[in-house]
């Protein structure tokens, strides 16, 4: 009988519980603090932000499972247990509404819909035309399950796609793929409209400031769909306010909720989403772990296990 | 030597001459109203709300090309001349634009993006789940050229996808084809986001109004880049005021540009552009005239052509 120890702050366990018995009714689904105790036999962690020291107490725990791409809201727990293996959650529904959300946000920025939300307030009926779509340079920074998605999400559009990250990977014909620190000026300078999806690392936070930002060609656009501290706020809105960059769409912040007196809120050049990019989804992801589980108990390595060294 | 004799109105002609020029240098490219005389020889039309009367007394017209998809600002003109055929612009250039917007404002309702909008006003950190793809269900009223062409750029998302046109027409496998009279109101009912792409016709005017606009299930949104006559705006109005409908992205009105005094751009639920969905460009939309006067002056019709019976 497998064991899941569920961790979810702020929302109701009984979608999760639902979606785990609907595969598998014999499920031992058990949403804290109905824990039991770490002598209760072996289980399986699935966790978001969990209360640091909380998954040492349980010996039990065979293997934690993010309920987000990202890791980091477990690796922030200074009391984590060192070999227990982490797995990022990749499921379908994760990957589709990657996709959907930066699509939308490409076109936006792409077809300066900004500019219409502000012509609609002011009553002024005034075209332009948008450049077309070939001549509109997209780089996505960060190509791994999400952000491979996102950039074959945007080719049927004709847009002149480039990625970069942290090692070179394959990538479809049609994507100019730059890597490694050496790579990254340049794709910054031929990148009109940015997508972040890294995950947040020693490496990225802060990648993003005044420096780097400016590497950016005069006019272009950012979207962060990866983690809040890869952007720095202050230099953003500096690069905004100076025109260097025309404008903005964040779904993730270095601290979230974001705070109602953050002036990002009231910035008139970018589109404030509250972590809705991605939504991990009960009934794929419950698969994604009970299909990863089967794995584990056959003594074999899942995909999307936690690589320390390069820290995600 | 071909003579073209270009009328558009409040916008220059020189991105035009020059798209023409480029192609062939040896084009006589005469914007109006510098036409010359109806003796000056064969000649071939580009226009956008030419001058009522105007096509008449230029007997020189072999044709009537139309710088947009729609033909109607030509049809308005009560002196038009008879016998000459008025072509449909079916640029790339149209259908790449058509696409992005149409995919853009899908996933912006789709993907509630106006419930964002408002909490970012209120500084309100609001997550929600979002129904997944393939339990939306798009409509697409109009299968031509660029009917066609948004629907397909909708299929990779995984939508649920239907479309609606007067005749029946073959349609991609994963696409419902609903058709006729008989098929408009299961259409309806079946769709959460429905899209307009019917030309202005007298079969097509006021279409949707309240009745059928209220067979659309509950939360419901349209967005009309067909054209402005087809939806009676005070019902839209009245069924977004009583939310039988969620949302509205409108590109088209009845009269453009949109009078400043009307309500509709100061109503939260619906997103005004000004016309700008699908843009016709010079240089593709150069080429493609250029193109179907090669095939007209061989004694054949090109595509697109008016087919006077069915309106457009």
């Amino acid at each position: 009988m497998t064991r899941i120890l569920f961790y979810l702050e702020h929302h109701s366990h009984k979608p999760w519980r639902t979606a785990f018995k609907e595969i598998d009714p014999a499920i031992n689904f058990l949403s804290y603090p109905d824990w039991g105790t770490p002598d209760d036999g072996p289980a399986y962690a699935f966790v978001w932000h969990p209360k640091p020291g909380l998954l040492k107490e349980y010996t039990n725990i065979k293997a934690i499972f993010s309920m987000g791409a990202g890791i980091d809201h477990i690796l922030a727990d200074p009391d984590l247990p060192n070999h227990t293996p982490i797995i990022r959650m990749s499921d379908d529904g994760l990957k589709e509404g990657m996709a959907e959300y930066v699509t939308m946000a490409v076109i936006m920025h792409h077809r300066e819909i900004h500019r219409f939300i502000a012509g609609q307030k002011s009553k002024l009926w005034q075209q332009a035309l948008a450049r077309a779509a070939h001549k509109t340079r997209i780089g996505i920074m960060g190509y791994g399950a999400l952000g491979s998605v996102a950039a074959k999400a945007l080719i049927p559009f004709g847009y002149d796609i480039a990625a970069w990250s942290r090692t070179k990977k394959a990538t479809e014909q049609s994507i100019t793929h730059y890597h490694g620190p050496s790579g990254f000026k340049a794709f910054l300078e031929r990148t009109d409209i940015l997508v972040n999806l890294l995950p947040s690392t020693s490496e990225t936070i802060g990648l993003m400031n005044m420096e780097t930002m400016s590497w950016l060609p005069s006019g272009a656009a950012i979207i962060n769909v990866g983690r809040g501290s890869l952007i720095n706020l202050d230099d953003l809105i500096t690069l905004l306010n100076t025109d260097h960059l025309s404008g903005a769409t964040l779904d993730v912040f270095p601290q979230e909720p974001l705070s109602s007196t953050h002036p990002i809120w009231e910035h008139d050049k970018i589109l404030v989403t509250p972590h809705i990019a991605s939504i991990t989804r009960p009934d794929s992801a419950a698969a994604y772990v009970l299909k990863s589980i089967k794995i584990l108990e056959k003594g074999q390595l899942p995909e999307n296990i936690l690589d320390i060294n390069r820290g995600y």
